[in-house]
């Protein structure tokens, strides 16, 4: 299948675009380097070195025996999106090209409005070649989780039936989302669901979990094909960060009372999904919605966890919360569906902790990475606007042992 | 109080100012002109000749004894926005300087990117100076009905209690939009609710109904405080269109079967509910919904009603059906709440046939400048992207009776 990835120069889109060629699909990929500077832009780089695109392109030619078809550019830029459709008359398209932070979308009225813009821009850029170029070509949207925030309710997968006043309906989930950043996702995902009902369009809207994980089988043990590992506040997420944490030594750090649950979902098992979905393409006019995760976690328990692990290899660390930066529900219930993947045939890979043992095994080799940017693990972006790096609390939180794994 | 207008030259701006001068407010107003020139490109004009800006701060000042303070710029510009309120300090905002039209936003990719970004960025801008500058003011967003679609359960104003699953809460109802436009008021909708959630700040989100009329008392008999009157196809909604027709003995042009249902409320009223709003303003942090409409209505019943006040005063027009360029339900369920209100004391103040009867009159001194732009009374924007002028439809659809009035 052809395949265009855009914003493969990400920690997913560089990871799926070997994971796709290695399953035999032709991939195009398109970046403007957006991720590169916002890292750098936050303080911060890849605990994992990175290589150039260049180099990248090189070493994918040389591991696939096929060329990564490579654009170079911005999606908010029509004219550039309609030309890569035209050349490369991709028939899926995975929109990974999009800010995913909230801290990042929380920093001042100028970032919020560029992260809503920038998402929301260069998704109708994409559903709009779609129709005008590949009307029957299939959009793989990255949505979140978060999208849904935390009702009191079950979440099922975007839409539900629902009985009110003695009629019924089936109707979207209502969305709460908890940052500009997340109320972008939310934003796209209406305007795809508006795309696929009035051009006929079909879209799979992943609703992911938190992904976590250093990498995947494609690659190899080539540095140039190695995918970046953020752990500043703004692109780290909570495993990824506690990993990082744990090799150097430094607390790992829940926020407030750390009782927030989240699904997630390992890097590799992400790229199982993506594709699953991918050859799994729904009907023309669809527009369908996957919760992607694999389990439910509290946030403290997986800090637990991440020290049981750290432990096992020597590394002595402690948890230890800090004042929560954001405004969040702390301790809430969490029941979300995640049955569609499932019934397309998701089979988890490897448990959490295996997967959390590896991050660490590969993380050690670059600890001097981490160590050298360590002022970038405690956040310093406030929900209510304070720039101010956060307080440990008195009264770290213990873990719960509600989570499986 | 003191009160700042975004979008003050519009068809609500513009009336506004007028209606809170009379009533002993301080009216600030901004605006870039974008509806003059919006209507422009749609190839018309408004029906009923208005003033130039300067003229129109003349002639509110000779009438109210008191200037309009006037901010001429774009609201996508940050600085502009923090200035007026640095300046003029308002104490309430009412945000009309957004794009509103549905066909404008359905032309093409350009057109859909603009009314989007420009309905989010000037809304996102308003919240973050008010946050900045003036935490305790009061915003009073123009929403739009559109937002929540047609679905088949009633429709609350804005949040429902919901019970899925055997559990119960409390969350904002899901919308179902049907254009580029209506999912911009949505995207508002949400930025605001967030707003007030993370910022503190106080909002009122007006679900507003489809406005029709030509006057409103203060006024007066002075030409230059008339306001706009439009009736193309991107900007003439229902009621207002229907009477542009009969003055010039078009006939009336439901589109498709003609049995959508809407609901309506006359210019005088939304002033009247605009006011209500802004003169009891929410808690802070509080986030609330007005479904600000009088009554719902039958498209097709409201054409006859017209034809009837039509036939009063010597005017012989038939209802005519034709293509519906939109993609929407066309005789459907709708049964939505506005009862907040009428609790804070909304009382309508004339009857749908005598607000008719009124417009008729006031547009049939204007006929010849409808008669001159006759070519913009059937549209040719269409959902499905074709740009063609609709056809009449061989059956016109008969009047149901169901409405009121």
């Amino acid at each position: 299948m052809r395949i265009l990835i855009a914003g493969v120069d990400g920690y997913l889109g560089w990871s799926l675009a070997m994971h796709l060629a290695a399953h035999g699909h032709q991939v195009a990929g398109a970046d403007n380097g957006f991720r590169r500077r916002w890292v750098e832009e936050m303080g911060s780089w890849s605990a994992i070195p990175i290589a150039s695109m260049a180099d990248r392109l090189e070493a994918f030619e040389e591991r696939f025996d096929s060329a990564l078809s490579w654009w170079e550019g911005d999606l908010r830029e029509y004219s550039f999106v309609e030309r890569i459709f035209t050349e490369f008359e991709p028939e899926a398209i995975v929109h990974l090209g999009e800010c995913p932070s909230a801290p990042y979308s929380m920093l001042d009225a100028e970032h919020a409005v560029f992260v809503q813009t920038n998402n929301i821009v260069s998704t109708f850029n994409l559903l709009a070649a779609q129709r005008a170029v590949r009307p029957d070509s299939h959009l793989v949207k990255l949505g979140t989780m978060g999208e849904y925030g935390t009702p009191n309710i079950d979440i099922p997968e975007g839409f539900f039936e629902v009985e009110y006043r003695g009629r019924r309906d089936r109707l979207p989930f209502p969305r709460q989302a908890n940052s500009w950043y997340h109320w972008s996702k939310v934003h796209g995902s209406n305007n795809i669901m508006f795309a696929c009902k009035v051009w006929d369009l079909r879209a799979t809207d992943v609703m992911q979990g938190v992904v976590f994980g250093t990498r995947i089988e494609a690659m190899n043990d080539d540095q140039r094909l190695l995918t970046r590992l953020d752990f500043d506040q703004a692109f780290g997420t909570a495993i990824n960060r506690y990993c990082c944490q744990a090799v150097i030594g430094h607390p790992l750090t829940p926020y407030g009372k750390g009782h927030q649950r989240r699904g997630f979902i390992p890097l590799r098992d992400s790229m199982q999904c993506l594709t699953l979905a991918l050859e799994n393409p729904p009907e023309e006019g669809e527009y369908r919605v996957f919760n992607q995760f694999e389990e439910v976690y509290d946030l403290t328990d997986l800090a637990f966890m991440v020290r049981q692990v750290a432990s096992d290899v020597g590394l002595d660390v402690e948890v230890h919360n800090v004042e929560n930066p954001r405004m969040e529900s702390e301790d809430h219930y969490f029941n979300p569906d995640h049955q569609h993947l499932l019934d397309l045939g998701f089979v988890p890979t490897l448990g959490v902790k295996e997967e959390m043992r590896i991050m660490v095994e590969d993380l050690l080799r670059h600890r001097s990475r981490i160590e050298d940017r360590r002022q970038v693990l405690l956040p310093d972006v406030r929900w209510d606007g304070r720039k101010e790096t956060v307080d440990y609390l008195k009264e770290p939180a213990p873990a719960t042992g509600r989570s499986a794994g």
